[in-house]
Parts: structure tokens; sequence; C-alpha cells
């Protein structure tokens, strides 16, 4: 169809091992997990658990944690956010965050808690970590950090937020949704209180999978309710994990694409570096605004402007005349253009996955070079 | 692996057609829908789109009604529970609810709603619809009910409910999680206020697919928020339908597998009637109690006990020595179970699907008329 340039998003192109191992279930024979003792019923079991082990694997987290499986990084931000924090509770939080934080932010805040937003420069993004210790109150309870911009690829100094809440004694809830299976998270150190990802995106699972890796002492209420094959005469969802926060039929198919997706990435060769190429190619074109901080650790995703141009007329015409798929707007992350200084017309996001190529990468260029000279 | 006849839990075979329609998005070019303008975020909003179309169709919902998706019929119910009750409201529901239904209200019981409960008989599990005017309170404002019970098979006279919701002004919700696909459920009078379904029991698609077919005009809070790749500057998740239930990223592979299951049921052949044949084979086995209502319409699920034996070991020994998957214990409905009066073992059930053969249903005869010898 063209050159997928949206992998930010979600990644189009997947390993085959994904349909595959979909297919497996579906065409198998493989019932509900926890909802009976009988072999299928145990098949599906476990498909969850061993995507459970790949989780945790993945973050390396010891027994102190567990993975629960949702739908997406959304409602797992949801029930973590929304289970752990309650009234008269503060949090701190960044500029850089997602809707699928923000949102559940603003509703919290109207039963009673409260937050704070470390704000980030203008063009670069940069966070000012000087922020958080301002923010500081009796009543901070967490802070919830986006581990890395989906609007600039800037990355989280993560090491000085654990250490910040470690000394604070606060919840530390990390949104992996741009970095899990790109950037290490390492649970092992047990700083993190949890960590929220998605299947879709650069772990290449399918859509439909994503959840979060916890500390399993976290004094969570749960969101979501329903049956749980188990404590049938139960009032309350049980205390247990992943029960908790897994209320309802799991999905088995995308589970096992999950694992297949996260077995493909850590078999797979290291990929040749093309976002520092990409960089320096877009630093080469007149007329060219660049936001994100090149000058530190980053993802592979990137938003420019043109000119004065709004994004979506370029975005149309990236795809229209050079069929390269990219994504204009805000990107679901307000507080972030309201900080790049792009409130008004959103930016040009451009992200690569593992199977971009160096040859796409210059074409997108070639695309740039010629749009700007308009 | 053996006979499997725990269909209620999940319908583990599943049309080729699905497994088919989810690898064509896997392996092909398609985005996340709703963000972004280009051609493979286009091609995921119109699987979604496509499956929308399906689910009204085979609700016969008019413009009315939209389609939600969720990963499965228990995030639907708590959308639509937690959305549209308050405190200070009253709901009616049922002996027959499932913990979707049952755990959602406890939760908002303490918040400060309440409700009440139409009890059912002893073994048969027949309703007591005399019961809904006598709970009629001037603070009730919505009634949830299984559409059939996934203890004993009954069904609901939806009629009647839709009649007395009508007659009462109240919000219907209708729990289909057992009918969906094999009871038909015709939105066109516009009586009930929304449906929850789930995808991967009668409807054959696959798990991690679900949602609610709902009167648009329905007063709900949303339960989950987070981006929707539209209204980014918003601090609240917009109202329209779907994206007012649809935080986070859809389930594309999986809405494209429900649509084929969904073609696949609407174009299959009727399969031959074999609930009345099993339940004649039932009453013939002396030492067997046989649950739920056998003079009106039902599914084909069938709940037994046999003599004084756990329905534990029964299951069990169905699997071991029969190499027959069934379901003991309590089904996730605990008050169902109050009232057939197996609170102390459970029930053994016995589930159909439209794969089953009256070969497999022999097979089940003839281990239950062994086991009831003993």
């Amino acid at each position: 169809m063209g050159i997928y340039m949206d992998n930010a998003a979600t990644t189009a192109q997947k390993p085959a091992d994904v349909a595959e191992a979909m297919t497996k279930i579906l065409q198998g024979e493989y019932g509900n997990p926890s909802r009976g003792a009988h072999g299928y019923s145990l098949a599906g079991f476990r498909v969850a658990e061993e995507a459970r082990e790949q989780v945790k694997k993945l973050f390396q987290a010891d027994q102190r944690y567990e993975a629960a499986f949702t739908n997406n990084a959304t409602v797992a931000l949801n029930e973590v956010l929304k289970g752990l924090i309650q009234a008269g509770d503060h949090v701190i939080t960044t500029d850089w965050e997602h809707n699928s934080v923000l949102r559940p932010l603003y509703q919290l805040e109207k039963q009673g808690a409260s937050f704070d937003v470390i704000s980030s420069e203008a063009v670069t993004g940069r966070l000012n970590y000087g922020e958080f210790v301002e923010y500081l109150r009796p009543e901070t309870k967490a802070v919830i950090c986006n581990h890395a911009s989906n609007v600039t690829g800037n990355l989280l100094d993560l090491e000085w937020v654990k250490d910040f809440c470690e000394k604070h004694q606060l919840y530390l809830i990390i949104d992996a949704s741009q970095t899990a299976g790109v950037v290490p998270i390492d649970l092992s150190d047990g700083k993190i209180s949890a960590v929220c990802f998605t299947g879709h995106k650069s772990l290449y699972g399918p859509q439909g999978t994503g959840g979060v890796c916890l500390r399993k002492n976290l004094p969570i209420e749960p969101v979501l309710t329903g049956g749980d094959g188990m404590q049938s005469f139960s009032k309350v969802q049980p205390k247990e994990l992943p029960t908790l926060l897994e209320a309802g039929t799991l999905n088995i198919p995308g589970l096992a694409g999950l694992t297949a997706s996260i077995q493909w990435l850590q078999a797979k060769e290291a990929r040749p570096e093309l976002g520092e190429y990409f960089y320096q190619g877009l630093e080469e074109i007149a007329g060219l605004t660049i936001y994100g901080d090149f000058t530190g650790a980053r993802v592979d995703v990137f938003s420019i402007n043109i000119k004065d141009a709004e994004s979506a007329i370029v975005s149309d015409l990236l795809w229209e005349e050079f069929s390269i798929a990219t994504r204009p707007g805000y990107h679901c992350a307000p507080l972030m253009h309201n900080a790049l200084g792009t409130a008004d017309r959103g930016t040009v996001r451009i992200s690569f996955s593992s199977f971009t190529t160096k040859a796409e990468v210059d074409e997108v260029l070639a695309a740039l070079r010629n749009l700007a000279l308009r």
C-alpha cells in the first residue's frame, strides 16, 4: 500500500509467527481458562500462563510481581490509576502523558483526588525534573509517567524517577505504551509499582492485548468486576492477582499471539540504527521544525512541522502524493502540544518499527525535502 | 482430545473463516482506526465498522442504536451498569445473573444504589415474574436480566420483561452472553436499552471480542477513559457512541473474526434439534436430578447431579474416564444455586454448540448412565 510510518499508533507489520500462533488456538482444542478442570480449559489456561511468564521475563519481574492482561494499555492504566488513587490523594504526572492517563486523572480529580503536572520545554519537550520535588505534598501517593513521549520520542530518565519515588515512598506507575519491547524495563530492583503496556505496538503482538505487570501488594480496588470461575459465592472480585484485574474471559488467541511476538522479539537480530540517520537527514532540510530532544536516549518517534503548514495538510500530502503513512494532529497528548508550542496545528508524526528499512527512511526524507521546497 | 460439552464457557470449535479473517488482518496492511487518515488506518476503521454493522443487523438495531466493542461481555456489563446507575437509583435483577452483573451491582450498592432480586423456583429455576411489580419503587431506574440462565438454560420471557419496562419507563439491560447468535434478539421495537454480548460463545467468534448494542440516548458516564484519536484537547471522553465506550485501541483482528463468525452463523444450515433428545435421554436415567424448566423455550445448557455426588467429582470422572468435557461447580451464578438447592455442591453443566453431534450426545448419555449405576 505504501510506506507505513505510523508505528507509534500500531505496528501494522507483525512477525508471521503471530498469526500462526493465533490460528493454532482458533483451530485447536482450547477452552476457557479457570472455568473447568478438563483438558480444553487447561490448554487455554496454559496459553495465558505462558504469556504471563513471557511478560514477566521481558520486564525482569521476580515473584514480587504479577502480570495481568487487559485488552489494551488504556484499560490497564484505568484499572491501576482508578484502583489505587482515592479521594484526598495527590498524584504527580507529566506534560508527556497520553489521554489514557490524563482523562482518568481528570475523572479522579472530580472525585476528590488532585494532581500536578511536570512541565516540559518548548520545542525539545525536555522534562523539568526539578519540579518533581516542588510538587511533593504529604498526600502525594503516586507518580505516573510516560516512559517515552508518543509525540517527541523523548525517553524518560527512569532511574531518576525511580529514585525520587523510592526516596519519598511513592507508588511509581509507568506507561510503557511506546517502549515495551524496544527499551528495556527492569523491575528487578522492585522500585516500579506497575508497568502498563500494550501488545500491539513495539511488542508486535495483536491488537486486543495489553496489560500491567505490577507489585502484588498494591492496594488496588477493582474497577471492573465479574466472574472469575473460582470463588462464585464471593460478592467481591477475588483480591488475588491476576484475577483482581481480569474480569471476564481473557483473549486467549491474542495472548498466544503476544507470546509468539515476544519470543520473536527476543530472538531477532538487532536492526541497523536508523533514528540518528533520519534525524541528520531532517536537520539538513530547510523549513522544518523538528520537535524533541536529540541529546539523550529516545525511541524512533519523530514530530515535525514544515514551515507554517497545518500538520493535517502535510500528512495528507505525504499519503496522497508519496504513499507515506504518517499521523498528524495531537496524538492524544494535549499537554505535550501546549508545551511544544504546537497546540494550534499539531505535528506530523513519523514513527519507525523493526521492519522499517533505510530505503523507506530515504523515501520519507526525499518526500519531506520535496514538500519543504513548496 | 475428547467430547467438548462446555460451550457455555466458550465454544472451542470455531468456523474456519474466523482464523482466516484474523490472519488476513495480521498479515495485511491494517493500522489503528481513527488514528490517522492514511490508507492503513482507514482499512482498520473499515474492519471495525463492518463488525458494527454485522452486530446491529444481528440484533435488528435501527439508527436509534449503536454497537460498541469491548473485550468481553463482562466489561460491557460493567460499562453499562456503572455508567448508568447512580447513588440513590434502584435496580431490579434476577436470581439468574452471573457475577458479571452481581459484582458490579454489589459495588454500586456500596456507592449508594440499591437492588432487588427476582427469585426463582427450586429445581426448575423458573423465574417468579410476579415479583417484578412488587419490587417496583419510585427510584427504580433499570432492570438487568440474563436472557438465558448459564446454569439451567432457561430462557427469559423477554417480551414480558420488555412490556414491564416500557410500562414503568425503566431502562432494560439484557445480558445475552448465552443467547446472542442462538436466540433471536430483536431491537426494532426500541424497548431494550442495551444488549451486552460476548463474541466467543454462541457467536463463534474469537475470545477478546464482545460489546454492547445500545440506545444512543442513554445517559452513560464512561467507566473507562482514554485516547480517542480525535478530540485530543477534551478533558473528558467524547459523549458520542461508540467512542464513549471504546477507550483505547480496538481488537481489530478479533473484530474481523467476529464479522466472519456472524456471517457464517447467518449462512449455515439449521442443525438438528438435539436438546429435546438429550433431555429425554436424561429423564430415562435413574438417580439423576435435572435442573431447569423443560416446559418452555430454552438454550442447550443442562445442569444435572447424580445421586448425592459432588458435581466436581462427576465432572472429573466424565473427563478422566470418558474424555467428556463438562463444567462442575457454580458457573459464577451463586444466587441461581441458592434457588435450585445446589449451593452445597453445584451442578454438572453440559452445554452444546452448533458443532455438537447426535453421536456425541449419545456418548454423554451412555457415560451418565454408567456413572449413575455406581
